[in-house]
């Protein structure tokens, strides 16, 4: 019966009206989170200059970008893009709107962002990412950190996951053992190693270690770094065993102490864990980064992250606006929460009631009905089929609703009506 | 100090955090409503395939649609446009998941659509609509229309407009009258006069009639026909005196008068008013045309329209999907309503409290009073920026908080604290 292929693009999420009501609803429990922790809400153009999207980006997100057309009667703008984050727009957005913003920024911004990956399973090239920065004009202190991994684990906190842990690290604390086994200039590809040493076996670690040219001493001692982990009094003692003894790395411990301490004193102590096997990424972080995981599920990897950075706006501004933030990308934890039956929130039906009128006389005492059923919240509808039989009207109102009512000519006349609840 | 241009491209909305905080409770009343009145909503694809969204569209429209490029990973995909609408994403939804629906499928969707037309102060390229629809399958009772327009007016009662009028025709009345005349071969030209009569002088209108070639006598007919407004009751005579005798006029007029009841049966009488000047468009509407309006502020014209259409998807399949829908076009109406100071909702602070603590010893308080605060609903930052002065901090809270807190050790010790409300 179908003339044109109908189905959506690939990569591209398109739930049912009852999976979509949940989906929603995650959605709203964060942003409600995120309003609640004091974030302003901002929302930047889905198209961008592509000047401005991809000033900084090079390798795969130049790949990925969706680059737009500009249509006839817009043909004198600049050339555009679709946005594939919300970094990019949020350090264009704060650079153009600074004198109207007050700092520390605290900002929120809940939407779809556009990546051509290659397709595959629970990837997705259209997909929603709900972030939260803070931005400081100058400077920023680090205190913000654990405010924005606090807000972030509260948010979490509303799609009833299992039990979370949130992993924390300092890219400071490794540049400065980096730095104090003479490394420095191979702090990258050993970051990289570490970033990746919980993927694979611990010999894999250490060969790749001695690949790079890291001496028998040297491997030993990253590898003792990389099982650092606890508490920040559980980690104090190990930290200083490491003999790394700079500027950098003190700065970095110092940073730790501040971010899990805070984190404690807002009762995420034991939510909350120092692990310097944490990494994430490579040239974008210049302190505090975090993961956050199900234990019991690590085989899914981190569900959310972030960290601070020293400078969001270096190529539109001369203004130096540090910051820390963090995502969730919802779409992916999603379809992900759904694959391994995680999700805290049942998908059930999206109405609470729809109101049966047997004949038009009956219209009036059902809309009367369904008028105060919804003052009260309730999401009703009165439905009108009057050619279709009672049961198949039932029918329709059992797939959508938790409950029908039935108004023939008694119910109307006596102004009483019962209520009739599915099963399921 | 900027390095490149930050502004948004021409066309695209970008509000301060305290606009957009107003913005956004705009657009969650009007969803609350539309759910409400058991209206599912769905999310369709921002990018969907060329080939779906320009199936039936010409003229403007494909001067107007943003083309896509595909990315270097997502090369094997079909060709890609912005959606303009969420009727052709609608319509392709249906067809694909017909079977996972339940008819007459209540429908909405909220989000940004895209097109490219010439910049001018309120217009958008990149705006929001928030849309009803209802389809059927088959076949879909006329008594749905009045569920449509009902849902949509309350949805704009949320936004506190001054008084609102719904002008509502129908297109079967509109051409049973025309054949009535014997000219039907010429419904479009003369729609179209109608369609334009409210804004040009009554000679401008007969004048364009009598250069369709209208007769004096049918010219006048038109104009009676054009100036007749009221309850059904009262248009009912002058209708029945316009001597249209055959089907599609009484089809029509027996659907007026159903939408009509329909509407005063949940209360609307005295907001909704027959009027056959109201056309809407040329090629898409079939039965039932309604739009709104603020009598006061008639030059606005209509923030809000819609109506019956036969075939949602007849480009799509061979089932035939009747429905009837209408839309809010959000971004511009907000653009309106504050070039026209009738923003019922005032732009004031995103936040509700900002709790200064004077020291890092306080912070504990400080957070535990923050949770207890979020606890009861409200919006709370915790300021962290010991660094600066008291004065600026308050300062800062000012601006984007209704109160602060101030916790130094006295409050902490004795665990009270004061609420200091700012003036405005």
């Amino acid at each position: 019966m179908k003339k044109l292929n109908t189905s959506p693009l690939s990569g591209m999420q398109e739930l049912t009206p009852a999976a979509q009501a949940v989906f929603n609803q995650l959605k709203e429990n964060i942003r409600g989170v995120y309003h609640h922790h004091g974030f302003l809400e901002i929302e930047t153009p889905l198209i961008d200059r592509t000047e401005i999207l991809l000033a900084k980006a090079g390798g795969d997100t130049e790949k990925q970008v969706y680059l737009v057309s500009k249509p006839a009667e817009a043909a004198d703008e600049a050339n555009q893009a679709l946005r594939f984050d919300h970094t990019v727009p949020l350090a264009r957005y704060v650079v153009e709107h600074e004198n109207d913003l007050t700092f520390p920024f605290k900002v929120t911004q809940i939407g779809r962002n556009f990546r051509g990956e290659r397709a595959q399973a629970g990837r997705y090239r259209e997909f929603y990412q709900c972030d939260v920065d803070i931005v400081g004009r100058g400077s920023l202190p680090v205190a913000y950190d654990a405010d924005a991994i606090a807000t972030i684990y509260e948010a979490l906190k509303t799609l009833n996951l299992p039990e979370m842990l949130i992993r924390i690290s300092n890219r400071k604390v490794l540049a400065g053992f980096i730095e104090s086994l003479g490394l420095s200039k191979k702090t990258s590809e050993i970051s990289d190693v570490i970033d990746h040493a919980e993927k694979v076996p611990a010999e894999k670690t250490a060969d790749s270690l001695h690949w790079i040219g890291l001496t028998d001493e040297q491997v030993e001692k990253v590898v003792a770094f990389t099982q650092i982990s606890g508490t920040f009094a559980e980690v104090e003692p190990r930290l200083a065993q490491l003999g790394a003894d700079n500027d950098t790395f003190r700065e970095g411990v110092a940073e730790l102490q501040t971010v899990y301490e805070l984190l404690a004193a807002q009762g995420l102590g034991d939510n909350a864990v120092i692990d310097l096997l944490i990494v994430r990424g490579l040239d974008y972080y210049t302190g505090t980064v975090f993961e956050t995981i199900i234990p019991e599920h690590r085989k899914i990897g981190s569900i959310c992250s972030g960290g601070r950075y020293e400078d969001l706006a270096t190529n539109f501004t001369e203004q130096k606006l540090p910051g820390v933030g963090g995502s969730i990308g919802l779409t992916r934890l999603f379809y992900i929460l759904n694959e391994y039956q995680l999700l805290g929130t049942e998908i059930g039906k999206p109405l609470d009631k729809v109101i049966v009128p047997l004949s038009a006389s009956e219209y009036a005492y059902a809309f009367e009905v369904a008028a105060e059923l919804r003052a009260n919240g309730e999401a009703v509808d009165v439905n009108l089929t009057l050619d279709k039989k009672l049961g198949d009207r039932l029918t329709y109102a059992s797939r959508i609703a938790r409950a029908a009512i039935v108004i023939g000519d008694r119910e109307a006349s006596e102004r009483r009506y019962e209520i009739k609840e599915f099963q399921n």
